[in-house]
């Protein structure tokens, strides 16, 4: 029986149903944040992420808001009633990370940051565990096991990519890591198409491939502006391409066995999977107004 | 507007068909053969694969029938009605293989075996390049590029794994060289889970991931009794799972925009695709009564 | 010109000489470390290694002394003369470990690290940096740069093997980063064959490849019984293997026009590298009596 | 007892000799391949290489002279006295590359090219086996035992780098597989560091890294004006840097137990190699003039 990892609100992650996390890579301003919140939640996201706190290869990259982004995500989460993942990279600011997201999101960077790990084991909040770079499926969920150890059981694993020698994506997306991980794990597993490909374009097909691959869910980055972005720009899809995207998924998920989650989904609501003719039917059940 | 190549038989690959290609690994009995064929053509395959010449990293590995291999290959083919695409790995066994084969198979390891390629590029038959395990993408198009300069415009690319360092898997299939590739190529783009993953219980979810990202096919192993197979039995499907995929398959397909070709369509004469409401009217379509 | 890093001891790393730091790969009974750290001072080590804070893939795996690992490399520092390295991994513990090593280790999964960079930015002890083990020589150098903006400059960089597809070595060591990175920092790189190989057969062989491709020095395990080791015993090599080694270094150091650093080498006082024949009568410069 | 691979000339590849094959990519003039020929002959390379036939991963590449090319290397090899290895990439051309070389040279895009292995196995030349870029130890071993079955044993083996994630190197040289595959096969181990890394610049330190970890030779690029090469010129050597390169070599030779073969050796009449102090007096031996 597969885990599901609710989150405070009452959102479910796991089981029949099929959940999308969206929003920009980073926290910029106010006004862009908002923005791209009520565009995602508008297009039927469930979970709002972004980052105030950015792990960048180079000191001279846009390191993030930090204290003054986790605000502004918690104005985002009010105004549409999304709950918010967000990345924590230091164990001193896990409290503080937790007091304004609904999930701790460690990334891939991080996947062996064993003080980290510990520390988000350590506080009740579900955490989300991104794959390494170079990490195998043994690591991972050897990873996933320290924040176990904690006390801390709410995990939720995440595929974005692993290092490889063709230039002409950013990562290498290891789809078969879902099936793979499925077979050895109970706890529900996303895939970030955004970081794995690094490369708009290609976000909506590998988005669908994950869904039809067996993934619980998504993480896609969207922005209002790409081309402004002060962070992955090249992979954040717009507004419109992202609805149009979710339109795509939420057609797709009953052919594959999968309930399409609504943002105002509750834990023991949530009406069971439909499948076959009947799911066919209930297509519209996903759309979410505006 | 995107190629499709057509087989003798008048079957096309590429456009809004979806075809699936399955059989053995290699041709091992005439029994298991012609079982395999049959079980294929049943459950709704339109290319019979097998192989009769066989790359093996070993030299005391079986290394195929050859010639024998062939001739069993061509009664299969007249059985059941669905054309051969078989491996080439020699120069000189051109003419030998395009003879018994309606479409040449380049392996992985002759990707840039240049003789092999300009050869296949001097005959008629279209051929299936795979992709080799360490190439780029831009090498696999370069490759091609060296059969069309002989003349021979009737290609299929394929994917089917790239060398990574997790060991949970054979090779790690990279989907997201379907999109990647699409943009470059107007060739059709098929995708094989089976070398792909080299895990028999990984090819279903990854099949389905494949025709979600955008390929226009799949080449799947069958056998009838895979723990026997003296060739990659691991990886391959025995009947009944190939045919609970290929219902899941047919089901899937309307939802991403593909029709489901069936082993009598013929050029010209494949309705349009349908999409939506229509589309789901119609899943029945790609039922083949074997 | 390049930059020599010198520790509190007056050890330079960096420049014409050639450094060997060595000892175990984990700090595990007083006993132990106290041997291999008479052993490696006594075969002509410059420094001692040994981890206190252990980064494991597994929770089940000896996570290190700690503290009181601390205090026994302390006490082997003062009974050798030999400076220590260590690791540290966590932020909060920067200021105990600087406490007690003339270094401080950030280990390959902590490349990406940035919370710990900047916190050893802060501090006034030297830094190893290790490449991570899906690193680009950019990002290596975008790291050691985090540290140095927070203003410590004396950094050391250490290719230890990435990841790649051949199970026969750990990690796949990659020598030609030592030129690679030559070429774009003045900073010191030294070569850790015991993780980069995983197997104490091939640390000789790829220890003189190290030097002879033109790295600053090494780092090397060594434990007295290998086979009871409590971390990564198949790398560490025995001390008389360690001596042996040593010596063929200290034969093949002048042949590549570098002069063997002593433990009671002062900044300053070094003699200036010889070559050419007047080396070769020195050879024996490097026979250290323990 | 390692095996020696002995060429027509008498010259021997393995045991405690050190030899050099140098010359360039790819035979593009008689006088540039004549020029180059002297000038690796001059600084004391035993075997000249030098392609007729050039694997080239675009079909508008230059393919190379084809037969042409080999009478001008026969032209240079009578010229100069060394013999030549060059590659062979097509089953058929066998018997015409035989006819002009002294080895026959397997590319790394074929090491799994059988039908190939079979036939430069039924021929009497040795075979210099280079490794695939995405191949294991293992599958290099099978493949030389697919030209070992046909009854040649005189294989020289050839790492030459293995495909990567780090755009800085072309390749990434693993040298462990050196003194790995010592291990596993009496056979002769060369390395290539000029397809290696892809970059002229770190192929001395590379090479001389290379005889450190135990080679018995290398395999370098040599042209006499690099900027105007029609293949990998990127990677080839000035004759100047060549010769300075190979002075480096000659030093280092005694320093890790070899000695250094010249141009005139025969099997059986090779002094003994010489080491300590007596290998010091005798490194003039390795100096040959034009």
């Amino acid at each position: 029986m597969p885990k599901t990892v609710t989150l405070g609100t009452g959102l479910a992650i796991g089981g029949d149903g099929f959940v999308v996390m969206a929003g920009p890579c980073a926290v910029e301003t106010r006004e862009l944040l908002l923005g791209a919140a009520q565009a995602v939640a508008a297009a039927g996201a469930v979970v709002l992420r972004g980052g105030a706190f950015k792990p960048r290869t180079s000191p001279d990259s846009f390191q993030g808001l930090g204290a003054a982004g986790l605000e502004l995500l918690t104005e985002a989460s009010r105004l549409t009633g999304l709950p918010v993942v967000t990345e924590v990279m230091d164990p001193r600011d896990v409290p503080l990370v937790a007091a304004h997201a609904a999930m701790l999101q460690v990334g891939s960077r991080n996947m062996q940051n064993f003080p980290l790990l510990r520390e988000v084991g350590r506080q009740r909040r579900p955490v989300l565990l991104k794959r390494g770079a170079a990490a195998t499926l043994d690591e991972l969920l050897l990873a996933a096991e320290y924040i176990r150890r904690e006390g801390n059981e709410d995990i939720v694993l995440c595929e974005r990519g692993v290092r490889s020698f063709d230039p002409t994506t950013r990562y290498l997306l290891d789809l078969a890591a879902v099936p793979a991980l499925r077979r050895r794990t109970d706890l529900p597993i996303v895939v970030d198409p955004s970081h794995g490909t690094g490369d708009a374009a290609l976000v909506p097909p590998m988005a669908k491939a994950a869904l039809a691959a067996g993934a619980d869910g998504l993480l896609i980055e969207v922005h209002m502006a790409p081309e402004q972005a002060l962070c992955d720009g090249k992979q954040a899809l717009r507004p419109a391409a992202f609805s149009a995207l979710m339109a795509d998924l939420r057609r797709l998920a009953p052919a594959v066995g999968r309930h399409w989650v609504r943002a105002d989904a509750r834990t023991g609501t949530i009406a069971a999977p439909r499948s076959g003719a009947a799911a066919r039917d209930h297509l519209d059940d996903g759309v979410i107004a505006p």
